[in-house]
């Protein structure tokens, strides 16, 4: 306790989620006190077709234009 | 804001969910209001063997008898 | 099922509740089939301190101007 | 309802998730009364490297000396 | 790990919960062993106003005739 | 996106959410790189009596014994 849950995109690499995991507790430490061991972080990877913004699917949304 | 988590089936096709993610923002925005920009629709698919309804799972719920 | 949750800012009257559960199950029957007792919505309200983007909670977002 | 969600690490086989969900329905039926019928069970599988305690990934903490 | 979180409709007495939060952990126990300590419940209230099923808010439904 | 959704026990401060709002966003855009704007957190007060660990609500759990 605290539990801290992370929806991402799928994708992240498992350094990624080390470090990240790593990040969420210690910034929960320095800023509520406590010990790191009663925080849990879970992670769950979300799919860009299962997430929409505005009614449209990640997935379906146009690349960013690119610069020439 | 609001976001929306759908917990369905899986089994849903890509044209379902992109469907869906759409009717469920627009009835969002035709009954609070807002942009559309604001909405979340997050979709987390459920296997049948991982829901239960009255302590039996779906897989192993009998298929409904077949009318002869 | 499915089962679809909903986290809005607290506030919202009994009313737009009742037919926000209305028109999200309709908009799912619609689209995906199967009947509406099969559909639960369970709302969440969360309030402007409860919530950050960006890394600033709603309550602390500066309103926005007001033209005169 | 109640609506039972179980965050379990992923390897559980399909009797033990079974024998699980029939379990706690049961529980909940003799604690709270009511019908099963009204009561879901939802599994969600966890990887280990997707959950940590204490900063560290479960994928990456020690295994546990074996007594020789 | 795991950790069960339960939703039910507010109203519910403390000593129910204590029950609960016993019977569900004993249950899971029981069934995929560990120890007791690796096991977190979590209850959220939710009000009848806040759940509907079949699009119908639960504060809504109609109260059972009642025989005469 | 991500969204990060904090679950801790009620009885923070506004201050402590404030920092810890701010803290969890940087922490995120360090590790993982993206914008602030994207990353939404959430909190969700748990009380005390609604949260169990080895099948004992934590205000039931008895205070550390006090050095005298």
């Amino acid at each position: 306790m605290p539990t801290i849950h992370v929806q991402l995109f799928a994708g992240r690499t498992l350094d990624q989620k080390r470090a990240l995991a790593r990040a969420l507790t210690d910034a929960t430490v320095a800023t509520l006190g406590g010990k790191p061991d009663s925080i849990d972080v879970v992670f769950t990877d979300v799919e860009k077709h299962d997430w929409a913004t505005g009614g449209e699917l990640w997935s379906d949304k146009a690349a960013p234009p690119v610069a020439t």
